[in-house]
């Protein structure tokens, strides 16, 4: 284990709370506002439950933009390779994540990747289901699966609140049902999207799912196989190349893990073949990155070596 | 009158006919597609019902873009000149009518004029009324009032049918939506815009609407004030920058009258003091404008100094 | 005579120059900064040297983008009009006058129009000549019969100025000689560029220049032909559509004649069939245009009704 | 070693020769275009001079954009690092190497990384020298000790004809110019960057580079430190991220380690820890990347399990 204590984690915690002064809590919905601006906790996962804390690490937060990887991996194996990226680009993007010109312009008209919302909301829309609900309980499902938590909720508060405003995301999907990129009706997809982005877990659940793709797929606790090796991949290769918004260059250079991040404030971070990370710290930078938890990884990466470069 | 005779006029019709050859019928909706490419009708709408025609100037078609223009002046009547400039601009654009990218890139968003569709859409959504269908019953009754036709229609077919399909416009919906420039529920929106659209009527009265603008917003027949003089002179200079799609431009160096065409292959032309037109072309240049229809508006205005230049 | 009197005009003039005050005098060089920013000075040319002043008439300015308008005019007599629209489109644009992300955007790329900065350049590189000094005599000798000033001159200065500092024109030219719209050496067409605009007249000469497309290409003195009809006319389309920079749609709306501005804070005005109009204010809005002068021209143009709408 | 023996590797490289077949030599200048469209060669160097090859591996040819990657390092080393990213970003874009349309959007305008052609060419204006030509000098002796060819050189022809040609390149620049993102003489700027381009070696030269960045900045002969170790892995992350112009996440997909390719049909490709790779196969896709060079690394990732994720 890196750190060889709760207390060693502690102290870097307490450490690089401050950067959290500087930053915004997402308030373009009240739900979302509600949280403790300073709050920081993490846990960093290794196997067998095997697990170090700091911060108040039981508490819940949304997942978001995180969801956007569980559900690729989801969406990989119900579909495959090559069905996925007929209809989502692989290409990461300097534009923010919302942006909707780049589907203009682009011919054909096709989402750069999965982790900007146009491409995540593609992929949801291709995960089977007989009906909307079915594809529903799917995902939630599968998180439940890679987060060994039996009964994975959602914040409905999140979700509806979420739902009544998203209307770039619907400007989204309608653009892209003009161009065949996604089917079907727009509002049930817009529900499941909502949903999936309002999944609920802890720093610790968070960091189990990173300890499955840290294993390339295998369940820390079982060594069971969650997700297929090659589809393991893919996600953390995207959470490289596009995982923390229009920053993710400059992450993969101070930081140089895969990593996925929410504007809840949750990130979620893998050290391949070592360890899960997830942290929750609601304060965020301008392009929409929880502030202390990146500057908290940076050490990390940096005392332990953790950059894949 | 211009042409002494229907005959003076059916020769030069005959003579451009073959330019419909060239184009293509509007096929995104399938009633559109029903139509005979070769089909073209001109009137020429002096007062008091002197008129002269050629083809069959007595067939229907819908307005489709041509109605942006006279929802445009009901909207100035009903909010003021500030309010709609407020939340639509003046300027002309080389960007394609249906285009989204500027509202993303222009700081605030706001439509860069009222004829491209987002600047339309915004422009209905600004039409006063208790209930959409109130609004709805003001802008036909308004339109009666300048084709001077009791009771005009519109083509079900069409409406429905666009309804269905017009998925881009609903993007550009909920993204002015998004940022406030259209307010409300979005589907009624489309409903009325689609409507209106679809509103149907032939080239002579098409021609009566265009001398009413001719007239600086006067009846023709009566001299009964119809439309504010300094709304009527705002919508004829969008006509000359922004009436022909992106094709306005070089309509404004060949013609040199304001003009607004519709996909339907409709064209609404005004000879300010003198005539209004009426045309009717289907077959379409890639622009999106009447093919034959361009080129005997060029005929008439070289030979009869038409050029407001 | 619009205006009975100088002693009219006057009247005018003072009362719009606190519009001054709120905007900037241009100070990109330090040449064009020198000016005093509540100058204004105004003259209405009517023919045979019948014209109204107001203000220091009498003082120099630079022509700055003015000058597009009639290199323009040039180039289409030295190349017809099919040549010039092959390599320059004809339509407005909402982009700034100093935009190139729509050369890059536009297939093949082409200037969208001969007023903004590209479109001027390749126009300028149009103008026929053995050498570039041939070419800039041409340019020059045109512009003085259009004056009726026979030795028109330009600053030194501003020219030295510019051409030291114009990358933006540069970037540009280099990325028009990339793809063919311009040819030859792009020092020798910034020098004959930087030189053009800044050619030097004053209120009277400028407003004898819109004398002659206000006659349609004829001298307000000697009635002799200086530009052919047609292309006259191009000019006052281009002027509506796309003179006023990206103010040009609402400058149409509320003042409603064909005008072009310059930087150096100086309008050159059209009425059709009437006056030509030459202002100098040199405060500028943030679009680039004289904030007195365009208000000016709103009073002048509401009181005298001179719309062409 | 991974292949056991030169054989093994021959094997591979006639097993993807066939790709060449689709793609297509570049050929906007005739001197690159002169090779042979199916040649194909690749080294593997490990350390201390082990190395495997198959193909006509002692083939020159020049490094074109692989040169972006190397005079970073140097940059870096010059100014530092917070010099370099204040003014060239660290995100990878979607748009093509050569855009200029995102210099124009951003603001402040900063090429958004460096292995575009604007933030390349930005890059190479930050070495440092107190002339071009010691500029210069320091490119090649930087290059010379990391390929440990004591006289590098370069086509001249190469170097000449794109010095002619590139006036894309130089719009960029006049554009960062006008920016000051760049600073200097433009045309001297050119010539330093058309050489860097036109640097020639063969594959075991550039595999021993790779080999290089593969232990984090040591001489994998010597174990003398060439580049510090924070900057082999800065250099290495964009390989990731954008090495392989807008193809580079799926690149990072297929394949999944630090790679970047010229136009010349040149791959460094970089097995962290373990080995540099070489590869010549001058026949393009249309991204710009060699696609039998692709294809072979595809197959070794596979086959060796390269990939870092």
């Amino acid at each position: 284990m890196t750190c060889k204590s709760n207390a060693d984690l502690q102290i870097i915690v307490d450490e690089v709370r401050s950067f959290s002064e500087k930053g915004a809590v997402a308030d373009y919905i009240p739900a979302l506002a509600k949280v403790n601006k300073t709050d920081l906790s993490v846990a960093i996962y290794e196997k067998n439950n095997l697990c170090i804390y700091a911060g108040d690490y039981m508490r819940n937060f949304t997942l978001q933009s995180i969801s956007k990887v569980l559900v690729l991996a989801l969406a990989l194996q119900d579909r495959g390779v090559d069905y996925v990226f007929d209809r989502v680009g692989m290409e990461p993007t300097g534009d923010p994540f919302n942006s909707i010109s780049k589907l203009e312009t682009s011919i054909p008209s096709k989402p750069l990747n999965p982790m900007i919302n146009a491409g995540a909301l593609a992929v949801t829309n291709m995960i089977k289901g007989e009906s909307e609900n079915e594809r529903w309980e799917r995902i939630l499902q599968f998180v439940s699966c890679l987060a060994n938590k039996p009964n994975v909720t959602y914040d409905v508060e999140v979700a509806n609140s979420e739902l009544e405003t998203a209307w770039l995301n619907r400007a989204l999907c309608y653009f892209m049902k003009q161009h065949k990129v996604v089917e079907g009706d727009i509002e049930e997809l817009m529900i499941t999207y909502t949903k999936q982005c309002a999944i609920e877990m802890n720093c610790f659940e968070l960091a189990r799912i990173g300890a499955v793709f840290a294993l390339n797929g295998l369940d820390p606790e079982t060594g069971e196989r969650l997700i297929p090796i090659h589809i393991a991949r893919i996600c953390k290769t995207f959470m490289v190349t596009c995982g923390m918004y229009n920053a993710s260059g400059e992450f993969a250079i101070k930081v140089g893990i895969p990593a996925k991040s929410g504007v809840s404030g949750g990130i979620l971070g893998v050290v391949p073949e070592k360890y899960g990370i997830g942290i929750f710290g609601p304060s965020l930078d301008e392009k929409g990155n929880s502030m202390a938890g990146i500057k908290l990884l940076e050490i990390l990466a940096e005392r332990y070596n953790f950059s894949i470069f």
